[in-house]
């Protein structure tokens, strides 16, 4: 393994055998990690490596169509869990649980409950956005092979969580940042993630039987999809256009739109803007 | 670039050239992707991909500690910026705000924050829990170059948001996965990121100058650091164990810790847990 030093820190690139695996080293400073478990803490990210992250990010979708029958096999839904169980969470609570749906019959009373729900959305808005909010398709809870809840217990950690003292709800936090790794690895793995917010959450524990005190934070459909969009949906479709990112950074304080030498950033680097015409659009 | 089919999905390898550019290449299905961006929606990602973006997620930390004063680029920073940005958001909302704080004097105002606040949660432990707490490095505030405040604009969408009319906290929870990209792209950057929960948030609003109706999620620390720890500092600390994952699993209904015919994931494969002491030590 190359250099640890902080020079080489950004550059290095882990010697990756041809079966993509990290060739084996000999570095005390890996002591502590397993070995052959091709995890390494002390590693720095190669080009390569770095690239994938970013376009796992870039390219992370809102799955809501292109659903393939293909089941997920489980140890391809067990990294997927593992992945999110790997976020931080305040206090090392790790306040989350996971609740895997594959039953025909729960994912039907599942869109019912969404159905419902969505008929009092639509008519929030007044035409011509009541015709295309119709027109939008929001969820794959039937079509997707295996649906998820993910929760968060709220008294895990006891009464004194630590760091949780001031911002209570820094558990949900927590548990949304797992659901983040989830949503990324499983674009990696091929796996479209729809999160379906329009749902009575009341109503949703009631069919998965989750107590009282737990929290529903999301409802998730997992599938193989033939594809995936190059915009999100809603992007694609027009009901919202991408803001942007220079417009929401501020310097030092709010509303400050530069620093005190005028110096601001310049987000838009073609490696990390994947949608020119939307920038061409805004100009 | 390889098949789309879904055979070849999971495993078709995309062409990487020497320099960790994507390969150029032709299919039509690639049309509305950006020519020589080097992001490309549709491609599927190598098993070499997969293992970095999985190696980034078990190895992502909250950092307090080994900070350098290297200071980060501009680009690297907007980068991370743009990363946060493209997370998904109910209804597109993109409800989040960024403010970079580098001024000594903006920080020594947080850092007298968190010490009055983390005062207060010090005297909540007996001992010897006290005395632990009292050892922990919480927060690298002075130490880290950038500060960032990410916040979320309630208003931001309009009294109407797609998807959010179920669930009004769905904007608190997409800021969350934007600080989750920040974070992991951070990570493969050589940067850590560390989120200080123990602020009073209506006093960091003040010191930042932020709207009242605008609030604040998360004030994190960023720096290049010498290391990554291996393992979580509350975790190695001793502070609380690593859950297993499995025993957060639950099949169809709440509870049911297996499938009806017995069947349940195994979580613990080699690949993707990076912590043989704590598993040897739970048994």
């Amino acid at each position: 393994m190359s250099s640890m030093a902080p020079k080489g820190r950004q550059r290095a690139a882990p010697k990756v055998a041809s079966g993509g695996q990290p060739a084996p080293h000999g570095s005390t400073m890996h002591r502590r990690n397993p070995v052959g478990s091709g995890i390494h803490s002390h590693e720095s990210f190669s080009q390569a490596d770095r690239e994938a992250i970013y376009r796992v990010i870039f390219e992370r979708r809102d799955v809501r169509r292109n659903f393939l029958p293909t089941p997920i096999p489980d140890e391809v839904l067990a990294r997927l869990l593992n992945a999110a169980h790997h976020a931080g969470s305040v206090g090392f609570m790790q306040p989350w649980d996971f609740v895997i749906v594959r039953a025909r019959e729960t994912k039907r009373a599942v869109k019912q409950l969404f159905d419902k729900t969505n008929e009092a959305a639509a008519l929030r808005y007044d035409k011509p956005r009541a015709g295309l909010y119709r027109s939008l398709k929001l969820e794959g809870i039937e079509e997707s092979s295996v649906n998820l809840c993910v929760t968060c217990s709220r008294q895990r950690g006891g009464p004194q969580v630590l760091g949780r003292s001031t911002v209570r709800d820094t558990d949900l936090y927590s548990t949304c940042c797992a659901i983040q790794n989830l949503w990324l690895a499983a674009r990696a793995e091929g796996i479209g993630v729809g999160w379906v917010s329009i749902l009575d959450h009341a109503a949703l524990k009631k069919v998965l039987a989750i107590p009282r005190p737990v929290k529903v934070l999301a409802y998730l459909c997992l599938g193989y999809v033939s594809e995936f969009a190059a915009r999100p949906d809603l992007e694609a479709a027009g009901w919202r256009a991408r803001l942007p990112v220079q417009e929401l950074v501020h310097y030092e304080v709010w509303g400050n739109k530069a620093e005190g030498n005028g110096r601001k950033l310049t987000c838009e680097s073609p490696r990390s803007i994947p949608e020119p015409a939307m920038r061409a659009k805004r100009g």
